[in-house]
C-alpha cells in the first residue's frame, strides 16, 4: 500500500476507533471457511451476539456485508410482494428502509415526523390500527439525527395486532440497551463499526422464531441470493452447507470485539456511554452548541448538534482533521450543512476524547 | 479471541494463503470511509483493478461483500424483469447465476453440458441464435469442476447479436488472463480470496460502457438497495455521496494484494500458475490420480481430480488437515464424494506447496 494511513481519532458517526486487540485479531492468518476451527468460531460468535442482543434467538448471526446489507437481509427475507410495511421516518435511515421495502414489492406506508424527534407509542399504535401492516419498522438509534427511539411496549402492541416489529439498531448495539426478547422485537440488524468498535464489514442480525415462521411460510423465493437466510441458516447451522465464502478475518475481529464488550459488561459499558455523553453535552453547552435531537431523547453515542451561526461547516471539520486528526461527521440529508455528528462510540467513548474534541472545537471556533 | 487460529497451508478452492504484507495492511488502524486519504485509496484500487482486469472500464470497483455479492451485483443491476438470460451450466456456479437471474425476474434458458466440460464457441452462438437473449452468462473458471472456459471471440459474437456478455471470473482473476476489453466482456465479477491472495470479503467487479447504458436505461429500480450501482457509482465517483460504510480495512488489504500482483507482473504470475499446475499434474499422474475436467481445458489454479477408488474421501482430507495442516477442497454438488479440489492460487502456488501436497497424499494414500 503506497498510501500512508494517518492516525485518526474517530469521533464521527462510525467507524469508531478500533482497539489494538481487534486489529491484531483481524491480521491473523486466514484459514478456510469450512475449517473445523472456523466453524467453532462461528458458533462462539453466535453465542456472543446473543448476549449482546440479549436474546435467545437461534437465528442470530453476522451477515457478510456492512449494516445496510443487514437491513436488506431483514427486509428481503421477511417481506413478500404485496406485504403491508409501515415504517417510521424521522431521519435518513427510516427512509432507507422504506426504499428497500418498496424494492421488495411491499405496499409501504410512512409515518413521518420532523427530523430529530421520536415517535410516541400511541402514534405508532394509531398508525398500526389504521394501516394494518404485516411489518412495523423503526429506527432505534437514528444516526442522522441523534434521536433515541423508545421501544418499550411497542413490540407487544405490534404483536397483538399480528405484525412483526423490525428494528434498525446499527448505532445502538453495544452502547445502549437493545433488549430483543424483552421488547418483543422480531428482527434487528446492526453494524460492527459503531459501538462494537470493530472495523466495518459485517452486520450482526437476529430473527425471532415468529420471524422465521414468516420466512418459512413464504410463497416466493427471497429475491436476494446472497442474503437468502433459507440458505445462510444451513451454513451457520448444523449442516454447514457451503453458501458463500465468509469474510474470515473480519469474523476474527468481530469475535475479539465481542470479547471486549462482554469483558467490560453490558451495563458498565452503557453507563460509560451515558457518562461520556453527559460530559460532552455539558461542554458543548458551554460553547453555546445545541442538540438537534428532541430533549430527553438524545442518543448517548451519537451527538447531532446545530452548527453555530456564521460558522463554516467544512472549514471546521477540515481543521479538526488537519490540526488534530479528529474526524467528526457532517450532517446527512435534511441536516446537511446544518448539523455536526459527534460520535462517542465504543472504544472512542473516553474522557480523553471528550476533552480533546471540546478543546479543539473551542480553539477552532474562536480562531 | 479464545480460539487459537491454526497455521494452515491453504490448497483448497479458496481462500488461498495470504501474504504477511497483506495481513499487516489489513490490521492497520481504521480510518473513516469519507476520509480524504481513504478516498484516494479507493481511486488507487480502481486503477489497480483496471490493470488486473485489463480494462479501461471506468465502472471498476470492489463490492462490499464476497464473490457471490459481486455475482448478484452484476445480475441485479443489469437484468430487468422479463429480460432473456442465457446461461452456460457445467458446474455449480453457472447454476447459481441461473437461480439469481430468476430471482431478478429474468426468463432463464440454460445450456447444459456435462460437468467438467467446456462450451465451444459454436454451441454458444447456436444457443444465442435460438434463444435471442439480452444477456449471455458464462463461468470463466468453474471452481466446482476445474474447467477453464475459453472466451476468445465469444464477446464479439454475442455483441453482434445485441446481447451483453456477463462472466464469472472469481477463480481466474490474477492467476490466468482475464482480458475484459479484448474479449468484449460487458460485466464480470471476481473474489479477493483466490488468485489475489487477499482474505475473503470483497468482490472486484467491472462494467463496460454498454453495460452502464443498459443500467441507465432501466425502467425499474435495481431490486437490491445494497448492491445498487446507480448509488454505488456516486460513492466511488467524484461526488463521493455516502451510500454505505465501506469495509475499510478489507480495502487496505486488497490494495496491498493488488500491489503484490502488479509487482510480480501479470504475465510472470500467469506463467507461475501454469508451471506449478504442470508440476502438480505430473505428480498426481504418478500417483494414478486423474483430472475430472476436460483434457486441455483444466484450470491452472484449481485442480479437480477424481478420488481414487476405495479411498475414504473425508478420512484423507482429515489426515491432510490433522497431520500436515493442509486444506484441500471436497467435491461440490454432483462431484460431492467423487472429486477433490486442489487449489494452487496466488501466494499458495509455489513449488514448496506442490511437493508438500504430493508427498502428503502419497503417504496418506499408501498408509
Amino acid at each position: 500500500m503506497s498510501l500512508a494511513i494517518p492516525e485518526r481519532v474517530l469521533l464521527g458517526p462510525g467507524p469508531s476507533d478500533v482497539p489494538a486487540r481487534v486489529l491484531e485479531a483481524l491480521g491473523r492468518p486466514t484459514i478456510g471457511h469450512l475449517d473445523p476451527v472456523f466453524l467453532q468460531l462461528m458458533d462462539a460468535i453466535r453465542g456472543k451476539l446473543q448476549q449482546v442482543f440479549q436474546t435467545r434467538n437461534e437465528m442470530t448471526l453476522a451477515i457478510s456485508g456492512t449494516g445496510s446489507a443487514g437491513m436488506e437481509t431483514m427486509i428481503a427475507n421477511l417481506v413478500e410482494p404485496g406485504d403491508r410495511f409501515l415504517v417510521g421516518v424521522n431521519g435518513v435511515f427510516g427512509g432507507r428502509m422504506a426504499d428497500t421495502a418498496e424494492r421488495c414489492g411491499a405496499v409501504v406506508e410512512k409515518i413521518e415526523i420532523p427530523w430529530g424527534r421520536v415517535f410516541t407509542k400511541e402514534q405508532i399504535i394509531e398508525a398500526v390500527d389504521a394501516f394494518k401492516p404485516d411489518h412495523v419498522a423503526l429506527v432505534h438509534a437514528e444516526t442522522s439525527t441523534g434521536a433515541h427511539q423508545p421501544l418499550e411496549g411497542i413490540g407487544a402492541a405490534v404483536r397483538e395486532r399480528g405484525a412483526l416489529l423490525l428494528v434498525d439498531c446499527v448505532t445502538s448495539l453495544g452502547g445502549a440497551p437493545v433488549l430483543i426478547d424483552e421488547w418483543a422485537i422480531d428482527a434487528a440488524y446492526s453494524g460492527t463499526q459503531k459501538c462494537l468498535s470493530c472495523p466495518p464489514g459485517l452486520s450482526p442480525v437476529t430473527f425471532s422464531p415468529r420471524a422465521m415462521e414468516k420466512l418459512d411460510g413464504r410463497k416466493s423465493k427471497v429475491q436476494s441470493w446472497y442474503l437468502d437466510l433459507t440458505m445462510l441458516r444451513n451454513y451457520w447451522g448444523d449442516s454447514r452447507a457451503y453458501h458463500h465464502t465468509a469474510p474470515i478475518n473480519m469474523l476474527y475481529a468481530l469475535d475479539e470485539s465481542l470479547d471486549i464488550v462482554l469483558e467490560e459488561g453490558l451495563d458498565p459499558r452503557f453507563a460509560r456511554h451515558r457518562s461520556m455523553h453527559k460530559l460532552l453535552r455539558d461542554g458543548l453547552a458551554e460553547l453555546g452548541i445545541n442538540y438537534v435531537s428532541q430533549e430527553g431523547h438524545g442518543l448517548p453515542m451519537l451527538n447531532a448538534v446545530s452548527i453555530p451561526d456564521s460558522t463554516d461547516d467544512a472549514e471546521v471539520r477540515k481543521a479538526l482533521l488537519a490540526d488534530y486528526g479528529i474526524e467528526i461527521g457532517a450532517g446527512l440529508g435534511a441536516f446537511k450543512g446544518k448539523a455536526w455528528r459527534i460520535g462517542l462510540m465504543g472504544h472512542s467513548a473516553t474522557r480523553r476524547n471528550v476533552e480533546l474534541v471540546l478543546s479543539a472545537l473551542k480553539h477552532i471556533l474562536s480562531a
